[in-house]
Formats: structure tokens, C-alpha cells, sequence
């Protein structure tokens, strides 16, 4: 028999065992008289609201029954797992009510997005009294009967999760992993003059790296032309376990921080409901009217005004505001204890549910609902109309967008001449950035460049021919390229540049990011969450796919011999395949036409992460603008002019493949080299572009069948493989291939040193010596004049290798190699 | 002919090209009378030692010959490459030169941290100035002929990378990667309590998330127990392109903003070295005064004192202080222009070299060094003795490791009666948290545990019975726990987590982090430095092994059914097998007795990462201490006694293989489903501890040989591989192996939703019925049983599934199953 030796509750950190004390549930509150901006009525009603939409939150996490509490509950009535964070909601309900107040009174455009995580049961509480809810999901009622079913499915196998999810009505904002709601607030009001995004900052979330250094932002909002965001830091004190820093530090020191950060804060503090209520209305007012003193400022045209600090309010009320101020003797209202679930054992303890119950009735819902469950009719009178309803906005919920303007890509191609392939080097990325210049000016309220301080060094400059950076704060003597109405946005925190993007795609518009491609992996974790999200709201059927994100990975990891092994990190592909084939994309494309084709590719299409990886240093231009088109859209395909195989239907005895630019060259000139040294040997070259068509076809939408693959790479013949990443990375895609045992992959291996080019791939055995060694020892049939050859390339690497640390820079005869022209 | 079609410099994100106007070099500076603490002469020689530092620094961007410029300097006395930042390299040297007056004068204990990026020249100048260059690299003598070698190993193939480097005498910060800085520094001084870290922060770093929010981390400094940080922000105004924001905001603004993040900063503004120099020297002293004033408050006795705000230095200079004023024609000290190389055509360009040698030359090299180009007498007596010298530091150069002290982890095991496995359920980091207590216990000041607000959620809180959670903030009615002393380390930040361990662990001390396993994502990147951080220093004959940096990840992806998918991501384990398999590895326990036995070990290690996931929910322990220690020691083994095969020299007809606690569990309810079913198949279970264990023995030390991995999994029997995270990381893993073809992997595939336990392996075909169904899909051999048994399973999870969907948790025969003894 099982036993279970140690206890320990399912999520909550400190829920002592029921029964240690007595519980006691909140009684019903009276509103007393609070002089402020709201009428006894209006007070009233707004209170009212709150009260259901906290009823409506307290159900969900604990009923799966009984939803209007019509018998006495009982252990059915009650979910066996209770799940769900209440400490959170009563104050994301509070501002969602008060909001609401501002939109029907001001006519309002506002977004509402919720950072404390597990808060779920607000927002979707409020969706559904606004009957949103009901209109996406026809089940869900707004009577009885749905309010059972919305309190089922909450955190119910097979239904919502416990933090605001692709499923919430009103929300593009993931709850899960915290750190980014005032980034996806500011990316959504980017170039949506009329929009205010409300965002609730947890005081928890808040304690994060990337909420620490996105309060800045408003320093990249222009009062002109982007619409405002409301920052509510809502201190209610604790974390899971432990109280929060802000929370314990003098309230004149949070000021003081908030104000350094460019704001000016209101406090609202309080446990008193009618205190509370006509505080944060007056609070609320307040900011409003500065934020559209604001913009009526700026955009009363003349001179630009001074940057003014933006509105902000900090709210400050009991974690679990509203529940059982006592349980189990131990005081959890305004605790820790309140931050997960107040009564654990309301299922199986009497005590528990009953004081449940008690709960819930102090809501008073006689006076929320009718006999068929349905709000009164003074509650719906509340609800902003139509697409002024927050859980119903386009902005959140994907109905926003507007295709791009793309010039034609084939008119910024650079000339090559198929008889002297490589005879011209460019910066793919420079070339790109003419391509990108004309995006941005035909697009100019629609398309954002982002960059860590990268924009210029990863060669996009020219995207500053036609607009700026954008820049709100002081214009130093010396400073360049700043503008108020700048279309970059180039701030020295991956975080930031990720999070105003994904808010600025999720709320329907186009961008890209470009980043070293070794310090993409500050945001794995913004990736990870963002594909989680496309793939969750693909399976929503009432949300409308989104812009992909855009990823432009320059100074790779091939380049940054001169920066070191900090520097050299390919691995974001390996984090990016991990996720969902059916939203990701990996692009390696090996010369500046591929990359411009790519990148059109890229701009037009809908709710992937595309990641493409390009060279920004002068290096050879290989394929005509035809031929990239033809190669991007297949994606891998065999370059017969670098090869000396037969006619169709003879095989090669060789197969050199590449995806990448670097490896590109070197298989290029190994090529280069067998042609000259064994030309009787049947080298094919085969070069991937699209990473993900070498997985099967059963794994991914880009796979190749594996009649294609073993068309490509035969089923037999040895294969090298230099790839621009970790070599087990192709392993893995191909380890199901029929010729994957003949496959040698060459990458890149943690290296690194501070080295040259050529002799960084030669540290990983990347080089064109070494493809042709790996050559020579997988064709058995090349005689003693494979012998010599070896020989001949271990000593090139040698001399290779000498010259660098003598020299300090490559040796003539690598950087002066070119490709031979079409000697057949 | 290879031809460069299109222009770029080699990393200089503006660099006009040459000759677009005139170039001006510095002059020489006469040091005014600017009162202050220091005296004349003093002034004078802290201003030569900053020039003897910044001499050597500009040497080694540009040279690699005529060190003392003998002779003019001609094209190949400049280095090819020009690398390395100038722009923020006066500052560093100053701030150098001046904490080292502290160091004579106090005798101060002080640790340097240069935050900015490539401003390696620095740190090395001082290093080589102070004769620790010398001592550490022998060839590098301090002469002219060790002057030539510094200047021309900087940044050159072979040398040493243009930042703060393992290679850096001094330092314990890697400069590539920005936002550590402060995190780094605090962590050195925790236990430290005499030392002070002087951290320069540039201003472009603080942008970075992680920066921004580090500076929270004086609230956990114990003025009485630990060190202190001095923070200079160094505000030169510029990134790469462009201005920072700190730099673009009023300075009351700004301070403002210093203010609220608890410090009391004191500003140093100017560009005349006489006046800065004094107000260095002025501000420098009254920090450290107030530095000594806070601790011998706390350090009295009596009443903890009220937490104060720490002294901090805002350091105003201009970019690329001291250089070249104006470069072809484009005002470049003081400006973004200065922020990498001033003269970038200083081989190729007369006039640059010109300018450059007439740079050097204001520095006055004839009054720093002697005719053999030793540093002279005077400017040698500035330097701190011995260990005192910061680029001597033990703390910083990895010599102060002391062993912990660890109990018998074999007295904290759980009591496992073969004949009955599985029968008793332990939550497995419970019990660790009963070990980890007393390893706290025992090594008061050399083991710290941080935790982003989950050390009791993770199930640790056994370690808060013997100290609390450091916390030198408020403390609220409701507040429990936190300790002014304690030895836990809180907060909502995984960057501040991990970055608080890096340091206290380069610094030489001991700790853990636990950390919910999707989350860990969030420091991918400082996971990826610190590998390689680790992996460079090895390489570091000078440097000794420091303890290693270990991960608890636990709530992971199997138990994050409830938390929905965006906490189920068990890709870091994808992550951490990129980096140089000497440095790290991964263990999967699959119950309380080997998660002991593995953290033991962990513990005992030193220069490692150790990543260990491990489970909070109550599961069945399956082993004995005895059993755990050798199963641990194997890393991988056959559970006799979960398998039916027969005796030595016979084979299995399947191989179930697993690693992760719940992969274990449902393949050894799966094999008792097969022992029941259909006893006269010979199964085989094969667990496995230590993942790097299924890496071939050339590519890890713990790489099993081919030999000994085909004794467990067989040459040619199927093997069915239940795996705690994405499956094709186990293929990636073995593709080299002889059975690979026949390997047949489940783990997770983003499919999660909101479920429950067993739903979710269902969802992933993890579960026991799956796997039972794997096995009998690939023994051909079953006969009509099969077919009959098959269809079983798949009724068996559609009943799990239906009644996860009725009832909202699992059905009560898979949480009721248990393992059915020993039936042998």
C-alpha cells in the first residue's frame, strides 16, 4: 500500500495543515461616506462591480458546482485541486472597474494588461461580465449555467490556465513568466496615438531585471504620435513566501526611485473600500488628465515641449483584499498566506467550506445577480460598449493588422555574374539595410526596427537615412541621429528591444530586432514564452494570427573572432528548435541576395519567430537575384556550378553541404580546391538555407521528404556538413535520415580564443584545409594522391596558423582566395 | 579578382574613412592648483600613475613594436587590427589609481570590477604597472621588452581578449557579456565583511536589465557580516552609436533615480585631470568614510541599526578622456566617436600615426618609465604590496577556497525496504532540505542558498529551522522569517540569483540555486558566460579551481501540469550540453536517497556547473542508501529488480529505459504492467543518473564507452527511452551509438495545456500505457497477446483521460498504482 510519509500541500508554500485554529470569514462591508469624485451612486455601482467580478474570481478557483450557492456547499460542489493566485485580484479587478469608468466617461481607448501572475480569475471574470466572454465562447453563458462553466474550466484539465493566457478575452499579454508586462504595454501603444494600455505591475514582478530597466521606456514614447501608458504598481506587499522589496523600503524612497525612473507617482493606499474607490478615481482622473495634457502638448505642433514625468499610480492595498481575514488561527488577509489560495482544504474541511461560503456570500451576490444568474441590469450599464470593452479590443485580441508596403526586393540585388561567382564582396546585412530603409519609409506608422546599440554596427545604417532613433530624453552636443519621431529604437537591453517588439506585433503591427547573435540568449526566455504564445492563440479560433517577430542575427559567431569566446555562442538555434515546428523558422542564408529574399519572405509572413542569421563583414556574393529567389524558395538545394559531379543520374562521391555564410565560403573553397587538386572526383555542393527543411517532413511544415533529402545528399555517398552552429544540431535533425551515419558535421565546439577569421575556423576545423581532410579520409578510392593532398592541407594550416600570430591578421593566400570561375 | 564592392570598417560601428579633414592630437596638460585633499605632490603623482596607465592602454590597442616610440612610429609597428575600447579606459584607470591611494592610505582589502566592455587595456596597464603581470606572466616582464609583449598580445591571435578576462590578473568578472557588474561585486563581498568591491558600472550596462535591477542589492548586504560595494557609474555618455540614457536625463533627475535604489551618490564631473583628480580623491574619501561608518554602527553591537543609504561616486568624464581631440576633421573626445578606436587608420594612414604617436606622447612617456622601460621609482611607490594589490587580489584570482563542511548525507536518507520499493512517497528536495539545513548549519560564513522567491516552494524551507532570509529592509507585522543575518538569499529576480552566486562562487564560497525549471531560462546567458568564464580559467595556470555553481531545479516540467505551458520547459538541460563538456554536467535523480547521494557529490566539486532536477511532490522512493550511493557512482545501471530478463549472459527482449523522477515512475509502472501481462517477456529497466553518462566516452569525461553503454542497452534490442525533457536531446545524445537505430525516445513536446499529472504525460505519451504500448508495437514477437494488451492501453487512457475531464484530477488507479514488490 502507497503512503504518503511527508506532507506537503500541491502549490502553496506555507499552508500549514487545516485545523490548527479558528477561521473566519470577511463579514459584508458597508460603503461609508468618502468625499471624493464619485457620487454615493456612482460609488455605489462601481463597488458593485467590484464585488462581483471578486465573487465571480473566488468561484472559479474553488467551485466546480453550485455556482450561485444555492444549497449549503459540499465537498462536490468544491474543484480537488484549487489553483489560482487570489492575492493578486481584488486589486486587478479594482483597476479593471475603475477603468472601465474611464473609458465610458472619457469615451477612452484603453488596453488593460495584467502582470501579476496567476491573477486569471480577474480578467476573465470581468470579460464575462462584460459578456465578451460569452460572445467568444458561445458555452459559456452569461447566466447560470455558463457562470458554472467559467468557474469549471478555470484551471480545470482541458481549460483555462490560472494567469491571463491566449484564452482571455482582452489580453496579449502571457501571465506565466514575469518580468515583461510594462514592455508589452509600451510596444503596444507604439504608433497607436489614441491608445492608453493600463498595466498593473506586481510588486513581485517588479523585483525582475527586465521590469526593473523597462520603467524607462517612457522615455522612447512620443506624446505625438504614440498613445500613453498607465503604470499601476500595485504594492500589496508579498511574493509567494516573502514580502516585497518596494514594499519595505520608506514610501518616500519608492517615490524617490519612481521619479528618477520619470515618472510622477499618486499613491493610493488604503483597505477601506469607499476610501479606496474614490482614491483611485481621483487618482485615475488625475493621470488622465496629464496624460492628455500631455499629448495636447506635443501635439499642438511648434516647438517640441520638454519631456515631462509620465503619470503613474502606486496602489497600495491588503494582498487577498476581501477573503477570510483569519484561517486556521493564522492571519492571512494582508499575507503571504493570501497570495495562493486562502481556505486550501475547502473541499474536504467543514471548516473551510463553510467559511467558503461565508466568503463569498459577504460579496453579497443577491445583489450582483438575478435568479438566472445573469448580472442586474445595473451592473451591464457599467460595461463600455462594443470595442470599447477591454476584453474585446482589437488592439489585444489580433484583429489589427495591416500588411506591410515591401518594395520589390529584387531592386536593391547586387550584380553577380554567374561566370565570376564571389568576384564582388558586400556586407549582406549593409544591402539588407537599403532593402529595410524603404520598408521603414513606405510603412511609417507600421513597421519599428529594434536594436541593443547594434543598428549601425550590424550595418542597418542606412535605415537612418529615412528616420531616426527615436529619443525623448536630452540632445547631447555631439549626438547623431536622435529624433523625436524616430522609427529605431536602439536601447542597450535585449529585454527591452524584445518586449516593445513583441508588444508591438501582438498588438498587430510588423518589426524586427537585430542583436549579436551571441547575446540573443538574454531573451531566450521572452522566446520561449513568445512561441508558447503563438502556438497557444493558433488553437484560439476567435484570435486572428499576429506579424511574426523578427529576428536579424549579425556579428555571429564566425565573426566574432576579434571580440572572443564571450562573444561566440551560435546555441539560440538549438533554444528555438525546441519549440513548436508549426511557429518557428530558421534562416541561413549564405550571401546578401539570399538574405534580401529571405528577409521579404520574412516580412510577409504571420505569427512564426523568424530567426535568420547573416554576416554583416564584406564577403563574396554568390547567387544572382533569380537564383536566390529559386534556392531561398526551395530552401536547400545542390549549387551545380561549385560541383564537379556527372550529369543527372550519376552520383556524386562526395557531397560538401553548408548552411551559413562562413561555412558557405570554406566549402566553397574546399570545393575550389578538389576541383583543382582531384578532378576526377565527384564533389556535389549542396548548401540549406532553410534549416528546417532537413528535418523530416512529419516533424516540420518546411521538412523534406526523405526522397528529396536522400535526392540531395544521397542515400550512400560520405556527406561533410559545415554548419554555421553546434555540429549535434544537424545531427539531430538528420538522425532519422537514411544516410545519416555517413554524415560528418563540422560547427562550432566552445573554442573560441581571441584569434582571426580563418584562424577561428580552424579552430573548429571548420577551415577549407580541414573539409578537404575530411574529404580525403571519407572517399576510400582516392589512392596515394589522397596521401599527398592531406599533407598538403594540414601544412596550408599550419603555415595558415603561423602567419595569424605572427601577423595578427589572416595570410594573403586565404583572404585572396576567389572562386575560380566555371572551369568546365 | 576579389574586389570590396562596399566599405566597412572592421567593428567600428562610424568610422568615417580617413582624411575627410584634419586630426589634432592632445597636448600634453599642465596639472592646475585645484585645492583638495590631495597635496601637490600628491596630485602629481596619482596623475602620473593614471598617465603611465593610460599610456600602456593606448599601446595596446595600436601596437605591437617600438613600445617606448624609439624611433617614429612607422606602418609595421601598428598592429593590423585595431581592437580593444578607449573610450572608457581613462575612467577605469582613474578610478584605479585612486582606490588604490585608498588601499595605501587604509589599508584597504579591495576588489576591482570593471563593468563597461573591451576596456581590458585598462586592468591590464594597472596590472602590469603594479608588477602582478609580471609575477603571474613571466615573459611579460616590466621592461621595454615585456612592454612591447603586453602591447602586442592585447587583442592579437593567441593573446588576450579585449576585455576583462580570466586572463586579467585581478579580476573575477568577465567583461563580454554586459549586466553583471554590480551583481558580481556584491556577491564577493557577502561574508566578506572586510572587503570593499569598487564596481565601475558604465552607463551603456545600465541600461541592461539585469544591471538596473541589481541595484536593489545593497538591501541585502549586512553592514555587520559582509563587505561593501562602491558603485562608480561612470557616465561618459555614449555606447557604441549612441548617447545612454542615464547620460540623457537632468542630473537630479538622475540621482534622483540613485536615490531610490538606496544610495547616497556623490557626483565627479569635469575634464581637467587636476580638478577631477581632487574631487575624486575628495568623494573617494568621504564614501569610504561612510562605507566604515555604516559597519561600525552595525558592528557595535546593541540594536541593529536603521538600514542607510550606501555611498556611491557618479563619475562625469568625457568619452575617450585624454585622446585625440578631433579625427579627420570630426570632434571625437567626448563623443560616441571615441568609443572603440579614436584613430582607426592608424597603420595605413600617415596622418593617424602621426596623431597617434603624438597621443602617446602626451602621456609623457619619458617621465613614467626609464631608459629600460621599467616604471619609474616614484610612480612604483604608488602601488599598493602584495596581496593588497588589487590585480593580486585572492578573493579575485581564485585562492581562498575552503572545503564545506558536510554532513553524512547517509544520515538523512529515507528508509527503503527492498521488498517493498516504492511503498513509502517522500517529497526528494524535502529531504535534500533536511541535508542542505545542516550543510547551512555547519558553514556559517561559507554557504549561501538563493532562491527567486521559491526556496519553500521548492521545499527547502527545512534550511529556514537553522537561519532566515537575509533581509536588511523593513519588516512588516505579518513578515516571517527574515533575518538581518540570514543565509538565504530571496528575491524576484533569477538574474540577481544567479549573478549573487557567481560572484560569492569566483570569489571561492559555496552555494546553490533553486529555481523553478522554466524559468531558469532567464539566465541562459549568464549560464553561457560563466561556462565559459569557467572553461577559459581552467586554461589559467595561475588560477585555482573554484567551487562549483549548482542548480536545484525543481517544480519542473512534469509538475507544472496545473501552472499550464508556460511553465513546462525543460530546454535548459539543451542549454547547458552546448558548453565544453569539462565543465559541465547534468543529473536527473529519480528519488529522495540519489538526489542526496548526487548533491553530495555536487557539493563536494569544484570548477563545475551542476545542474540537478528534482521533484517537490511526494513520489515513491525506489532505492536504498546503499543502492542511491553505488546506482550515483554508476551514473546509469539496470534496476535488477524492476526487470524480468534472465540471469547474467542472457538479453533482454526490451530495453525501458529512463531519467527524471517521473519518467521513472511510469516505466516502472509500466514494467509492472508488462511483469503482469505478459511474464515471460524479458525486460529490462535502465535508469539513468547522470545524463553525460549517454555521451560517448571521447566527448565527456563521464562518456560511458562503447563497450560498456551496449552491456545496459543492448546491441540490437529495442529500447524504450521514457526522458524528463525534449526527446531529441537523447538522440543527439547517442546518435553514435551501435543501437541507436533502435532507440526510441518519449519526453516532452510543447503539447502542454492545462491538466493534471498523468494527463499531462498522456499528452506527451510519457505515460505507462504508452510506453507499454511502445514495447509491444516493437517486439514482433508477442503474438496475439499483443494485439489484445494493446487495445487494453489504449482503453486504459482514454478511462484516464475521461476522468481527468469529469473529475479534475487523476483517476484513482494510476495515483493509486503501486510498485508490486518483489515478485521474483
Amino acid at each position: 500500500m502507497t503512503q504518503l510519509a511527508s506532507m506537503g500541500g500541491d502549490t502553496s508554500a506555507d499552508n500549514e495543515s487545516a485545523g490548527g485554529g479558528e477561521s473566519r470569514a470577511p463579514q459584508p462591508y458597508a460603503l461609508g461616506e468618502v468625499p471624493g469624485p464619485l457620487d454615493r451612486e456612482q460609488l455605489r455601482l462601481l463597488d458593485q462591480w467590484w464585488r462581483a467580478a471578486n465573487y465571480l474570481s473566488v468561484g472559479q478557483i474553488y467551485l466546480m458546482a453550485d455556482p450561485l450557492l444555492r444549497e449549503p456547499l459540499r465537498p462536490e460542489h468544491v474543484k480537488p485541486r484549487l489553483l489560482g493566485h487570489f492575492g493578486t485580484v481584488p486589486g486587478l479587478n479594482l483597476v479593471y472597474a475603475h477603468v472601465n469608468r474611464l473609458i465610458r466617461e472619457r469615451d477612452l481607448e484603453a488596453v488593460f494588461v495584467a502582470g501579476p501572475g496567476h491573477g486569471g480569475p480577474g480578467p476573465n471574470a470581468c470579460a464575462w461580465l462584460e459578456g465578451t466572454y460569452t460572445e467568444l465562447y458561445s458555452h459559456i453563458t452569461r447566466d447560470e449555467e455558463g457562470m458554472r462553466e467559467l468557474f469549471r474550466q478555470f484551471s480545470f484539465p482541458g481549460g483555462v490556465p490560472s494567469h491571463c493566457a491566449p484564452e482571455t478575452p482582452g489580453s496579449f499579454h502571457e501571465g506565466g513568466e514575469l518580468g515583461y508586462a510594462l514592455l508589452h504595454a509600451y510596444g503596444a501603444v507604439l504608433d497607436n496615438p489614441d491608445l492608453v494600455a493600463v498595466a498593473v505591475v506586481g510588486d513581485g514582478e517588479a523585483e525582475t531585471g527586465p521590469l526593473a530597466t523597462s520603467w524607462h521606456c517612457g522615455k522612447f514614447v512620443n506624446p505625438a504620435r504614440d498613445g500613453a501608458v498607465l503604470p499601476v504598481l500595485h504594492l500589496n506587499e508579498y511574493k509567494i513566501a516573502n514580502p516585497t522589496l518596494l514594499a519595505r523600503i520608506p514610501e518616500e524612497e519608492l517615490l524617490t526611485l519612481l521619479r528618477g525612473y520619470g515618472y510622477a507617482p499618486r499613491v493610493v493606499a488604503g483597505s477601506d473600500p469607499a476610501a479606496v474607490h474614490q482614491a483611485t478615481a481621483r487618482a485615475f482622473d488625475e493621470c488622465l488628465d496629464e496624460i492628455r495634457a500631455i499629448q495636447a502638448a506635443a501635439r499642438a505642433g511648434g516647438a517640441a515641449p520638454e519631456r515631462r514625468p509620465w503619470p503613474m499610480v502606486v496602489l497600495r492595498t491588503p494582498k487577498g483584499w476581501t477573503c477570510p481575514p483569519v484561517v486556521d488561527g493564522q492571519q492571512v488577509e494582508g499575507t503571504f498566506r493570501a497570495h495562493q489560495v486562502p481556505l486550501p482544504g475547502a473541499r474536504g474541511d467543514d471548516g473551510h467550506r463553510r467559511v467558503l461560503e461565508e466568503w463569498m456570500r459577504s460579496y453579497r451576490p443577491e445583489e450582483l445577480f438575478d435568479e438566472q444568474g445573469r448580472p442586474v441590469q445595473e451592473l451591464l450599464e457599467l460595461n463600455p460598449v462594443g470595442t470599447r470593452r477591454m476584453s474585446a479590443s482589437p488592439h489585444a485580441n489580433g484583429n489589427v493588422v495591416r500588411d506591410l508596403r515591401l518594395p520589390d526586393w529584387r531592386d536593391y540585388t547586387v550584380e553577380v555574374d554567374p561566370a565570376h561567382r564571389g568576384a564582388l564582396l558586400h556586407e549582406a546585412t549593409r544591402v539588407l539595410g537599403t532593402w529595410l530603409r524603404d520598408v521603414t519609409r513606405l510603412n511609417p506608422d507600421n513597421f519599428l526596427t529594434f536594436a541593443p546599440d547594434e543598428l549601425a554596427s550590424n550595418r542597418l545604417q542606412d535605415i537612418l537615412e529615412v528616420t531616426g532613433r527615436s529619443w525623448q530624453a536630452e540632445v547631447g552636443e555631439f549626438d547623431v541621429g536622435l529624433d523625436r519621431l524616430g522609427r529605431t529604437v536602439e536601447v542597450l537591453s535585449e529585454h527591452v528591444c524584445q518586449g516593445l517588439l513583441e508588444g508591438y506585433t501582438l498588438t498587430g503591427r510588423h518589426g524586427l530586432f537585430t542583436c549579436y547573435e551571441a547575446f540573443i540568449h538574454i531573451v531566450d526566455a521572452m522566446f520561449n514564452q513568445h512561441a508558447k504564445w503563438l502556438q497557444a492563440s493558433a488553437a484560439v479560433e476567435w484570435r486572428h494570427p499576429v506579424p511574426s517577430l523578427n529576428y536579424l542575427l549579425s556579428s555571429h559567431v564566425w565573426r566574432q573572432d576579434h571580440n572572443g569566446f564571450t562573444h561566440q555562442d551560435p546555441g539560440f538555434l538549438d533554444v528555438v528548435l525546441n519549440k513548436d515546428p508549426a511557429v518557428v523558422r530558421i534562416y541561413l542564408p549564405p550571401d546578401a541576395n539570399t538574405l534580401l529574399s529571405t528577409y521579404d519572405h520574412c516580412l510577409r509572413s504571420r505569427h512564426y519567430v523568424n530567426v535568420v542569421v547573416a554576416g554583416k563583414q564584406p564577403q563574396q556574393d554568390w547567387l544572382t537575384a533569380e537564383e536566390a529567389a529559386l534556392h531561398c524558395a526551395r530552401g536547400a538545394g545542390i549549387w551545380d556550378w561549385a560541383g564537379t559531379e556527372g550529369g543527372p543520374g550519376t552520383l556524386p562521391d562526395v557531397v560538401l553541404a553548408c548552411a551559413g555564410d562562413v561555412p558557405t565560403l570554406e566549402t566553397l573553397a574546399a570545393a575550389s580546391i578538389l576541383r583543382e587538386e582531384l578532378p576526377d572526383l565527384a564533389v556535389r555542393v549542396v548548401n540549406v538555407v532553410d534549416l528546417m527543411r532537413l528535418l523530416p517532413e512529419t516533424e516540420h511544415p518546411h521538412g523534406l521528404p526523405d526522397r528529396e533529402f536522400d535526392t540531395l545528399f544521397t542515400e550512400d555517398r560520405p556527406v561533410v556538413f559545415a554548419f554555421h552552429g553546434y555540429p549535434w544540431l544537424v545531427h539531430r535533425l538528420t538522425y532519422r535520415r537514411r544516410n545519416h551515419a555517413q554524415l560528418h558535421v563540422r560547427g562550432f565546439k566552445e573554442k573560441g580564443t581571441t584569434t582571426t577569421p580563418f584562424d577561428m575556423v580552424m579552430l573548429n576545423d571548420l577551415d577549407r584545409y580541414h573539409l578537404v581532410i575530411d574529404v580525403v579520409d571519407r572517399v576510400p578510392s582516392l589512392g596515394p594522391r589522397a596521401a599527398a593532398l592531406r599533407q598538403r592541407m594540414v601544412d596550408a594550416r599550419l603555415r595558415a596558423r603561423t602567419w595569424t600570430r605572427e601577423h595578427g591578421e589572416d595570410a594573403p593566400e586565404v583572404t585572396g582566395w576567389s572562386w575560380p570561375g566555371d572551369a568546365r
